[in-house]
């Protein structure tokens, strides 16, 4: 095999450990360096290739690659561009492929979600018919834990600790004020299409520390009046409540909670949160005196509290994707396979990029309570796993010492192209 | 000096170490059972006194007690409950000394803010004049850091930690995705009165780690025109921008940012928070994609990255409290003294609580840069310590294990009284 440079690029929402891919896709590759030449990083995801704007990694020194194992976000540089189809926009596939031969990449490594992951195949399939060879290995990633295949995904087991952290101490707060002040706690996290992260609330309660969590799911239509009389109800038994609401939950109208003709006093339209509208419901109906939060970016940067189960199969999945690259492999995406849950096991497996692209994987309903607002047994063995051991960041003067690096470009050798 | 039992209370909004400063009361009181025979908590602060609602803390086992030192919230439960004036609600006061006289109570330690301080005050004048003897000692405690005399306090240093961390993390976040979708990232911090808690957000960017940030301070009136031109020129420079909003900025109309006569569909009115305004208006004169966070609980509950400095001082201010009563003082408010800022040196000091009650430490001017959007090099050198030092709590299959108290009541011996 003819040595060729590889190419890395960080798609869609960034996360905790996506990084810590990056760290594994970067550090196997300088081992292979009979086989694999430069490896250039795609500054803000796959624009970088688009625009020829390449980030030389090799300029990093191996001390800052090792960093990014424990740094949040996407350090090259994310971004939200999906290619249409192959037929709608030829050129720009085209384009990839003429950047990719111009600086000699025979690897393409897509660290993203579902769409990076139908992309990395669109690009595999082209190169295949436009006969220029060119190993597209998938790495996935999404906080949202909903791509197949792979028993989870990286990103999401440290927001799932964040939010089962959070929900704990918040509780805990909750229950010290229930008394003369606040009696229900809200807070929103995120999922649009999926509960795996609201489900991860419902683990800051447990046998060894129980408390009284009512969930929110986005595959469960909000029912106002069962969820008043349940908040309700669990304040009369424990004295407070606290409230887990995806940002995705919809009323039977099949509207955004979020979206409730919030306007201004001045008539302007105001994107709120389900937070504050579950909040105010509360109150009005209830009278009980609350709090809300909401936890946006916070969840998914929150790398010093990240899972340390999910920062090692992260690195793991980045250099197995280089070592499938080694051993000629194409369109396909490492997995992670569990072995056993009690003791939790793992190992790397491999998937065909044709069985992940455009598939999401939902929660079970087996994995919601019957009455849809708490987490069974059964979730609780799936998700328990997946936020185990915590792997601190290096402080130094009571902060994180996240790495910025270089980013150095490579000197361009062909035309503009607009993106 | 005759054996008599102790009462200690927690007042107020709780923080991730109150239950610190609790340990070291309780810990220090055990070492002295020549002097000081049981130890009673409020149930619920003040109002476990006035409705004679003890608990025995003598139940609890010395491992349950130690794991107080990294338990958030308020372990006896908290209540906001202000006790008027002793003219206007003397009935009040007399029950409290009523309640002591019935249960030998000669140490009365109150852990709470301002208000707290003023009642401890009264409750020492009242026992003077009631003929009762009762060393009233005050335990410092607020998030607000708004107590004088004392150079920091309790609970502040780990939610200003809390604070600048997670700023640091999104704007890494912020970073990422500002090329194609957000560039504007907006945090709400509490802090109504005082900006102390914003301005620890301005930590987040220091000289290892540049990171473009806007402060809102309660202390400057909010000017949209300057506002939205910070942010602007913050963008077209550094491509993103994260923006901390105190809880308590006000417009020039002297109204709350957080009260702009929200609406929803049906017409009624919905208690939003600062963030959503600042960032919707963002979007609107800018045409930036924004996310907005509202930490609210999460900030002063997050044990898991509480500060090392201050959960040290939390407990020496404790464990001052029992050693202050025990060599007769009353009136009294142990205090953290700043020897030096580098390196950080502190010592604990007495402060008399009648120069404490009813006195609001503002932020200085001089902390505040001259355009009122960042912190200033004095500010840093003041702020930078109180981070310091990491103190992680123990964790068992992914979560932290704070414990829960038994909390055994006490047998009345009173009858009943109404609050």
């Amino acid at each position: 095999m003819a040595k060729k440079n590889a190419f890395y690029a960080q798609s869609g929402g960034v996360t905790a450990v996506i990084n810590a891919s990056a760290a594994g896709v970067i550090e196997t590759a300088r081992q292979h360096k009979d086989k694999i030449g430069k490896l250039f990083a795609g500054r803000n995801g796959i624009i970088g290739a688009l625009t020829e704007d390449l980030i030389d990694t090799g300029k990093e020194s191996a001390k800052d690659i090792a960093s990014l194992r424990y740094t949040p976000s996407g350090a090259f540089g994310s971004c939200r561009f999906k290619l249409k189809g192959l037929e709608e926009n030829k050129l720009q596939y085209e384009r990839l492929i003429e950047v990719f031969k111009a600086h000699n990449i025979g690897y393409f490594f897509y660290n993203g979600g579902g769409d990076s992951a139908d992309t990395c195949l669109k690009v595999s399939q082209l190169s295949e018919k436009l006969g220029y060879p060119l190993q597209a290995i998938h790495v996935p990633k999404t906080v949202d834990n909903d791509l197949p295949i792979t028993d989870c995904c990286p990103g999401f087991g440290s927001v799932a600790k964040y939010v089962a952290v959070s929900v704990r101490e918040a509780s805990f707060d909750v229950a010290s004020m229930a008394k003369t002040s606040t009696k229900v706690f809200v807070m929103e996290v995120m999922g649009r299409h999926a509960g795996w992260i609201a489900a991860a609330g419902g683990l800051a309660s447990d046998e060894r520390c129980e408390l009284p969590i009512v969930i929110l799911f986005p595959e469960i239509a909000f029912n106002k009046t069962k969820f008043l009389a349940k908040v309700n109800a669990t304040v009369k038994k424990h004295g407070y409540c606290s409230v887990v609401v995806s940002e995705g939950v919809k009323g039977e109208d099949g509207k955004f909670l979020s979206d409730q003709g919030m306007r201004d006093a001045f008539g302007h339209a105001q994107l709120g949160g389900a937070a504050p509208v579950i909040a105010n419901m509360v109150k009005e109906a209830l009278g009980y005196k609350f709090h809300w939060a909401v936890a946006d970016y916070l969840q998914r940067a929150a790398r010093h509290i990240a899972s340390k189960t999910d920062v090692d199969q992260a690195y793991a999945l980045g250099k197995k994707a280089v070592e499938l690259a080694l051993k000629g492999d194409n369109a396909v995406m490492p997995t992670v396979d569990r072995v056993s849950d009690k003791p939790y096991k793992w190992k790397i497996g491999v998937a065909q990029l044709s069985k992940v692209a455009n598939v999401e994987k939902m929660m079970p309903r087996n994995f919601i309570t019957a009455d849809g607002f708490g987490i069974t047994e059964k979730c609780r063995t799936y998700l328990a796993p997946l936020i185990k051991g915590e792997d601190y960041p290096p402080f130094k003067d009571g902060l994180p010492q996240y790495v910025q690096l270089k980013n150095v470009a490579v000197t361009k050798k062909l035309k503009e192209f607009k993106v």
